[in-house]
């Protein structure tokens, strides 16, 4: 909440969300007792609430492989600083690329991951790779001690239990876009 | 599905998917009634099916506004084109970008965006630009006939109703994975 603001009704949460009010006091209800009968919620508590049930309330280190534009992308997200997450290390097959500094880290080949991901206490992974490279290199990663991968290739990937994956595959986003502006589409012509 | 397979079972893709076979026939079920007793669906008419539903099976032109980095990994994202995703215009605000040329498209200044995105037949738009633009570019390509926004920028969107929004914060995708592994780790810990 910007402006000087130390609280918030549900809503007000409801309405910038696009949410019901009901809606937002009950997914609320699942990090504790917070609202306020009368005021609504105390946004420094409720934050410190949301960060500690998302595990964000500590900073997490990631590998990045494929050093690409999308690589180049994400390494400048300002999001990411900001709520704890840092990419501690980049790895590229390309020996062209292998070397190379970006920011302040240098391009390892991917044999390197086992030393530098130890090294670097990377526990997340941002999969950069083609679809048809993802697999082998979610394995190394999982051998490397990471335990969770965020993918951005097409395709399901099978990991070992105990592991996570977050897919990112933007033609799905895509198609979802698609999708909704075809059903207003349909809506208006009824 | 590869290696010349024409039918497919709700278990191959539930497993595939890491669903129950349940969930793969409930949700099939809302596209007609593809499924045959003791054989499964017939592949060509499942994806047909899906394409339809999903207003994929027709070509979608999209205008695409902020070209750094994150808009070269999206014009070079191999997913987009064979799923009838074009882009089809491309715009930028900084005067040292306009005119320049990627693979066959001019970057052209935002102020061209109406005319363009007639002339283009854009119904898709791809805000790649910080958050603190996001919204300004939104109210342009809504204006210019744009029914679609895929925005990339954190932060929530006001548009007009008709017009569909699909975000994708990158930093929420990784707190969903923070999130998922932290929940690992207590679980393997209890």
């Amino acid at each position: 909440m910007q402006g000087g603001r130390t609280q918030v009704s549900s809503s007000l949460l409801a309405e910038t969300l696009g949410v019901s009010d009901a809606q937002v006091r009950k997914d609320l209800g699942y990090l504790g007792n917070l609202g306020h009968p009368g005021i609504g919620y105390a946004i420094p508590e409720l934050i410190r609430a949301i960060r500690r049930t998302l595990g964000i309330d500590r900073e997490w280190n990631a590998a990045l492989v494929g050093v690409g534009n999308l690589a180049r992308a994400l390494l400048h997200y300002r999001g990411f600083m900001a709520r704890g997450f840092h990419v501690a290390a980049l790895f590229d097959s390309d020996p062209a690329k292998v070397g190379q500094e970006l920011g302040d880290l240098r391009i390892h080949p991917v044999e390197e991951m086992a030393g530098v991901i130890a090294a670097t206490h990377c526990e997340l992974g941002l999969l950069c790779v083609p679809s048809d490279a993802s697999q082998a290199i979610a394995n190394a990663m999982v051998a490397a001690g990471v335990k969770g991968l965020l993918n951005f290739a097409p395709g399901v990937l099978q990991v070992p239990p105990g592991i996570s994956v977050v897919s990112v595959d933007l033609t799905v986003q895509l198609e979802q876009l698609a999708f909704l502006v075809q059903l207003n589409d349909q809506g208006a012509a009824e």
